[in-house]
């Protein structure tokens, strides 16, 4: 009986440790501008797989923009947290490759990390999230073998190597490279969402191109401010820098059952976040609204009719 | 001698247990209209990988036109079947998101799971796998921790997290939640495929767009009662709301290679229903056929020449 | 303690085995002219998933246009050296699909497979990597059960299948058919990279599409021969058909930050090979270059101003 349970507690341990194999592993995730009709996105993947087979690897998008890094950053904040803690973001945005601009590890205080350029990519989830630390990638030891030649792939003989590195647990954080200031992490310049009186100012920070709808980055929390109730009117004016391109009136709905068909609601999107569409139809399309940092946003209580 | 074959024979249990870790999960697929240019579809992962990291997650595709019920319900039925019994299908294709439409899983004869709303989604699978039995998800215990602020990504926090839970086998399809009524699921109206003397009568449900061939839902058994044989000709009569747009003459054949380029024939797809092409040509743009519930197809044998 | 110590070893090989569980698979990498716009692809990866639920699966690409043999020669030759050694690749571009064409399995030296028609697309793959074995694939055993009747997708009923197979080490290589003469392997004709005095002849094999560069297949090795320093002048002329369709003369720079914005570069691209463009604008668009087998190249110093 003993000989038994000691067998059984051994092999019992056996059957654990196999059994929370792939848990040990972190998620890596990747983002750029590439695209998918070339072999870019592949070659990062059979470096990963190079690095550790076990990696569960998937795609935020490679859709973006070229070099557009507010699109990059704006993605990164809507989708990072639906990834558990210790998920690694390998981010490939960058106009800048070659040039002087650091390539980093920025480690939020919610343990996420991401990997890529210092060059404001990281501007939304720094400011929401908070760095736990900032550290510059040392490609002397964190450098796809034998790739020291090529110029211009950054995205795969440096980023996604240290990305599945770190995913895989084959290096430590502090194995990176050296620290850099937290505050020394680059951030784009826009217009914070604020409240003045009876009006929130704020920006179009991204339109949900797919839908045509406009969103904002004014938070659920500020808007209760205005003291709006569901159905109620709100008035929203869109600006391209400083002019007014749209002015639209809707109500306040929490589905876009809420409203008929082709006509426009304001809601809270799927970020917590006020947003404004027509139902079943493309609000961006109708008032030709955009979005980045220079389209701004301005929402007040409208009389009720 | 004893003490080294319950050694081995324990120990080989171990080996086994772990040989086989990976295969006790299910597959998850996912299928919406959210594009791949935003993080809708990354967030959906983040979830299901939140709830178990070994889960095997893939995309049957995220380019289904915005709110085409149809062709949804078209991409399960041309897909589900290659996946094995077990996997669980993630769809969203939701216009009546946060309405009075239901949320289900629906299991098939065959023992496949499609979770997402009960809006005729799942018609074509529902027709030709059966209903083994149908459920409404319970939101109160099957969503997303901290999710229930959002109304409007039903896909990410009920639907993606309920399919992951139930292929990672953290819940069984009884803890879905209740029965439903296996004959209430909702189910588009269209032309059943129908031989009347020497016409065959069906719809064009597709176009395999990429090439430009024109399918329908006629299937090999019900062509072949028409009795023609390799290289004759067949008739195609293609109608639009009952007005005819095309009549084609071309050969039934075995491969693309039977006729010259720039030719028509008539072949079995890869579903083993009639289909129409032309050799390295597009028919659907020759000919402007579209595809739905009101493109209707009327296949007769022609004289041979 | 000796019972301890025998119980530690057999259960330490258990862990060990456990642990090295997912290496033992290859990868299996998937490339098609397919898109990803309806669910060919999703069944191809669930008959992968049928034959082993461990398998890991990742995409190439799927936007090769419609039958361009070439350019997916050219994505597996791009790509195929960033994946580890065993690595399998399923390629379906096909325009012969039902013909007599062979369906092959190719391993080159380098001990990577390349499952597909013997249609040209392994061209760039057997020139550089080598023909280590040629096999045609033996449908008799290696194709999907039930899947006989179909004429039409070889590319899941018998080269995912066949791949998925070979990656999961359910079949040898030897298993997957008679060996066919590795000169035997279809290529297509193309002007190879050659120096003849102070110019370089060679062709336009592909564009960096979304970067609008344009890439050659002239090696660093061939140009390095004609002695031109970083800064230093590059005349580059480009032919269709033999016929000039632009010059540019263009520094040689080590990264896109060595010239302004707008200006032309001559650089080393990711593959170590010679390529043009404007930095952080569009090249091949401004002087309507396009690629493939009839579009050629010739570079020279130019004079120093």
């Amino acid at each position: 009986m003993k000989l038994h349970k000691l067998l059984t507690a051994f092999c019992f341990s056996a059957l654990v440790a196999s059994s929370s194999y792939a848990f040990d592993r972190n998620a890596l995730v990747l983002m750029t501008d590439f695209g998918t009709s070339d072999g870019a996105v592949s070659a990062m993947r059979g470096v990963a797989f190079g690095v550790d087979p076990a990696l569960n690897v998937s795609d935020l998008t490679h859709d973006i923009p070229d070099y557009d890094i507010w699109l990059g950053a704006y993605r990164l904040y809507q989708t990072a947290n639906y990834w558990p803690k210790g998920t690694v973001f390998v981010n490939v945005v960058d106009p800048g490759v070659g040039t002087q601009r650091k390539s980093v590890v920025l480690k939020t205080t919610a343990g996420r990390y991401f990997v890529g350029p210092d060059n404001g990519l990281f501007t939304l989830i720094a400011e929401r999230d908070g760095v736990a630390e900032l550290r510059e990638i040392d490609e002397n030891v964190n450098r796809l073998a034998g790739s020291a030649e090529s110029y211009t792939f950054h995205g795969r003989d440096v980023y996604a190597f240290v990305g599945a590195r770190l995913a895989s647990g084959a290096i430590t954080f502090e194995q990176v490279g050296p620290v850099l200031p937290s505050a020394s992490v680059v951030k784009l310049a826009y217009q914070k969402a604020v409240r003045n009186g009876d009006v929130i100012r704020g920006i179009v920070p991204v339109l949900d191109v797919k839908y045509g709808n406009v969103w904002t980055n004014i938070p659920k929390a500020l808007f209760e401010e205005l003291k709006i109730g569901v159905h109620d009117p709100v008035q929203v004016r869109f600006l391209h820098k400083g002019k007014q391109v749209a002015k639209v009136v809707a109500p306040f709905e929490h589905t876009f059952g809420g409203v008929a068909k082709g006509k426009p609601l304001v809601y809270l999107n799927s970020l917590l976040e006020v947003a404004v569409a027509i139902s079943q139809g493309k609000l961006a399309d109708q008032y030709k609204i955009e979005s980045g940092v220079d389209w701004e946003v301005e929402i007040s209580k409208a009389p009720v009719k």
